[in-house]
């Protein structure tokens, strides 16, 4: 599998490349899980038809920029002239939309797909590719995720992806309000795109 | 209490006057609940030093526009210039923030204190004034309400108004995510202004 070499135009080398330049900038635990998310990613690619290279390094590269210092995403908002809103958050927003760009920019990955699963890994969107609703998806239920209700989310990801996209959607948010934590306004358009139309998870 | 006169400036009319006009909008059970609300306005404006005057106004009229019909909210969205994306939503949101404009041109009332109140009854906002704070905890804790924590928020409203609006904030989304229901996006501008600053509500 560390062999595999992935089609130029979409990253210009092996796997096991793409690997090493992850490992630079992950401790062992979190890069074992970008690895966990790749696997899950891969398995719900196969069920729906992706792109199993895209679901794969999109799975290694969702987190890439996880823990990167602040700075390094204010001064990326800034050169790349993100929205300047961008500056009243944190880590956790900025690895997704801000960690795109250091993806595009230091590992040559153009690929918008690619890059969207990243943006919208944690936040999800209102329009979510199979390819964003997959990488989504693996990273809240890769193998080690164990929380109430997770049994029920891998259920739903095998065998309705966009209902189990509605359902991350609520729960999550449903969490974030109970424990009175803030919330990402648009993650609230996510909300409101994904889960009224199934009154039931 | 019928034949209070209000200063002329605020509603140019006697209280009884002011009842007629509102009475004529609404149907009698609605008509019983508005009166509810600001005798509800009124006890929490003398807790906290607010015009009791603009009290018993804001709480009569805060559902005036509640039973227009849709086009009137959208003829007055257009002729008052308002934001067009407001045509996307409905009576939940319009009664309020649609509802300030109509009161404004129907019964003459410019108070913007009492007006913001009416806007922002049923969202609440990031910014709410002692007026706007009581009229939105009146609306929820009225003595005919009944539902799980009413109990809690009208001890809350009586001791602390800021943790009562939190609490109202927190429990109406709770309620929405539970169930799966739209979320306006600007409560949740409420919510993060509101919630996360009392962990134990």
């Amino acid at each position: 599998m560390t062999e595999l070499t992935y089609t130029e135009n979409i990253f210009a080398g092996t796997r096991a490349e793409l690997l090493a330049k992850i490992s630079q900038q992950l401790k062992p635990k979190r890069f074992k899980h970008v690895q966990r998310v790749e696997q899950t990613a891969i398995a719900l690619a196969k069920r729906n038809a992706v792109d199993l290279e895209k679901a794969s390094i999109a799975g290694l590269v969702h987190d890439y920029a996880k823990q990167r210092p602040d700075e390094d995403f204010i001064a990326a908002i800034k050169q790349y002239h993100l929205d300047p809103v961008l500056l009243d958050y944190g880590n956790a927003i900025w690895h997704g939309v801000v960690g795109a760009e250091l993806i595009k920019h230091e590992l040559g990955i153009y690929d918008e797909d690619i890059l969207n699963a990243v943006r919208h890994h944690t936040t999800g969107a209102v329009y979510m590719s199979p390819l964003e609703q997959i990488v989504y998806m693996a990273d809240y239920i890769e193998p080690q995720r164990d929380f109430p209700g997770v049994d029920e989310a891998r259920q739903l990801a095998k065998t309705d992806l966009a209902k189990s996209v509605a359902f991350q959607a609520k729960h999550t948010l449903q969490y974030l309000v109970e424990n009175g934590k803030p919330v990402y306004p648009k993650s609230i358009d996510t909300y409101n795109a994904w889960v009224p139309q199934y009154p039931t998870i």
